[in-house]
């Protein structure tokens, strides 16, 4: 490393990083020594994101205010769904748009009455949090506070409420293109078939890069990287936190330069 | 006016202010010469806000950041739930506190079946907002754009879905301490009985003031800002849109001073 802020010219590489338990730990910060380093890997190759969550709890991980987009070639919130690039969104998918509002509604609706019936040792509020490319349920409802956060998941680990509450939602709407993950301690989403994080990989398709050296967390079954991880359009490699991300980067990246720690 | 930046040292009157459709048009910003008239009127006498609103809302409305505390002597978010003096937050009240996590939940399990059964031409998310010391329901869901809301607030003058919903929900919880307020276009506010903006007034009465002008456009029997402006406690005026506070304020403190507009 030469210390220069300059960009090697031919960054025909990408590297492309899952946020949750890859660039930070779930729902924090990164950490600045690590966002430093991923800052130092920019001048070697591209360097992009694509996270489940949405533009605003991305930006508010990865720095202040909107340096996000400047920080990072590519940045994909919502799996792909909305997406920039140098800085400047490109285009953002709507969930209504393609299952249109007859569904939707009555996906709404149903989650609504569930939710309406569950007893629980708390409530809070937003329970149902509409994205541009998914829903969002939760609940106990996304404005709980981190203690009540922790109490529910607690529960939800004995009672399996989520679990519950999404094979009753397969069930209803079989066969109707929709999919279901679970996103952190609280809530899962619901998204149209085939959304996603390997949405991106349309808009990367035309970026002329020689490899998409992807890396996440969720790699296998039933987690959100999984389709990523193995499209034959990226090296997928799995990781199991920001510092072990980081270790993988240099050791492709940085080896065989002095004074690298 | 000279000028001058300094407070006036004998500031023993509190001219305490409703925000939407008092300060500012309904969820927009101040105009910045109306911000710029307040602030000269607080070198004369103190100046407060009182707002249905939550506190980000409140401070997106009237400052950057976290300016408005700054601005403003006092500030009230949540109708006097949540309270700022002299830039410091100095209590918080919360709606479980007061009505009890049994009661609340059954409010909303009834809210959240009453939405899951109804049908609107557009459902978006956020149905259920827990604030401190209220919670805000919208049927369409607070995510909605200003399309969606202006679409939703005719269907809703056409065909009364707020107030549908609010007289199901006031012969359901009959005697159980609850308020219902309709707030904006698209929502509204159900908060323990009494937990109207003259929760305020308990804070000010130790702050040794002459006077308290409150000034708000909803003075009337049902409007938000009926009961602080009925209250012995205060000196009301009724004001009909930002521009109205500003003249009312402009000749009680500034009249007989030369060059003013």
């Amino acid at each position: 490393m030469d210390g220069s802020t300059a960009f090697s010219p031919d960054r025909n590489i990408l590297c492309l990083f899952d946020v949750d338990g890859t660039l930070t730990r779930p729902r924090e910060k990164i950490d600045p020594l690590l966002d430093e380093f991923f800052q130092s890997l920019r001048r070697k190759v591209k360097i992009g994101i694509v996270g489940g969550s949405d533009y605003p709890k991305i930006a508010e991980q990865l720095g202040e205010g909107d340096e996000v987009v400047h920080k990072f070639d590519y940045v994909f919130a919502e799996n792909g769904t909305v997406q920039f690039k140098e800085g400047k969104l490109i285009s953002r998918q709507a969930i209504q748009n393609q299952i249109g509002e007859e569904l939707l509604q009555d996906l709404i609706n149903y989650c609504l009455r569930y939710m309406g019936l569950m007893k629980l040792p708390k409530k809070r509020g937003t329970f149902i949090e509409f994205r541009s490319g998914m829903i969002n349920i939760s609940p106990i409802g996304r404005s709980c506070t981190q203690e009540e956060r922790i109490e529910f998941s607690e529960l939800d680990r004995r009672e399996k409420i989520r679990e519950r509450f999404v094979e009753a939602l397969q069930q209803e709407f079989a066969g109707k293109g929709l999919r279901f993950t679970r996103g952190g301690l609280i809530s899962f989403d619901i998204f149209p078939e085939g959304w996603d994080k390997r949405l991106c990989l349309e808009v990367l398709e035309g970026e002329s890069l020689d490899t998409i050296y992807f890396f996440g967390n969720e790699t296998s079954l039933g987690g959100n990287d999984y389709e990523i991880f193995n499209d034959p359009r990226t090296v997928g490699f799995t990781v199991y936190a920001p510092e072990d991300t980081a270790r993988l980067c240099r050791e492709m990246f940085f080896s065989g330069l002095p004074n690298e720690s």
